[in-house]
């Protein structure tokens, strides 16, 4: 196999690997542990769980796959901190959702090809990134993967 | 700039971007705070950095670096769960071991040869690996980064 796809192969399997085990732990909390927070004064479950969703629904945006289909999300859980009165999806939705958002956004990561996960993503100016090569769709995926593990790390501590 | 170097860089970069994130944090930490839970009846957080600074240190091993520093963290911080009565560095000390571990560690990691983060890491055959070439010393990189993010993301609760 070339380095090539070796490098993407492993990229993504660190990907799966979080998004799996953040999925695994989510399906099994109960309504009441969404709304309990992390720690205390921190933010509820679902916020953080809600805040995932949406950041990983704009991953279509900013590694060009395609629309996202829940931009809906941000108001509650990108734009504004956790407890700040704007309307969240239910529970059952937001587990919902979760699936919705990962298979889609998988089976959309599967064709991206090799060279282009080389290539800038689209927050990212053609003038910017002949300074910084590295700062392309492969760096977009590490990023999200440890944002995620991140958030899941204080997820666990519900348990 | 050759794809091969690239993404080294880059996953380079997500490293280094947890282990500063990580490292400022922990520098403002009092001794007070080094004592505390991150939640309720979880982890301290001297557990979690100790744990992370014995798991960085033991890199140089898994990636073939050299020889590790400093085993003696194992017992307290790896072996066992916090609160097992194992005699733990104090937090001057260990606010030590964080810089001198991740400066050792980063000046060897600088020096890997491409195609050296492509080979076997060292707890696994070769036999193994022809199966699996993906989990090659750039796999073990990214789940530690992804494992500092993770940890990081609950020390992030003390403050």
């Amino acid at each position: 196999m070339e380095q090539q796809q070796i490098f993407i192969q492993v990229a993504l399997h660190a990907w799966n690997m979080q998004v799996n085990r953040a999925g695994q732990f989510i399906a099994l909390l109960s309504d009441e542990d969404f709304l309990k927070e992390i720690a205390p004064g921190k933010n509820r479950a679902i916020y953080v769980i809600g805040h995932l969703v949406a950041i990983h629904d704009a991953m279509n945006t900013i590694l060009g796959l395609g629309e996202r289909a829940h931009s809906e999300l941000d108001e509650a859980f990108v734009k504004n901190p956790d407890k700040s009165g704007f309307d969240m999806q239910s529970v059952s939705m937001l587990k919902q959702l979760w699936n919705e958002v990962h298979e889609n956004l998988n089976s959309r990561l599967k064709q991206v090809k090799p060279d282009d996960w080389f290539s800038r993503h689209a927050s990212m100016s053609d003038e910017e990134f002949i300074k910084e090569p590295s700062r392309n769709k492969l760096s977009v995926l590490l990023n999200r993967t440890n944002h995620l593990a991140y958030h899941l790390g204080q997820l666990r501590l519900l348990k």
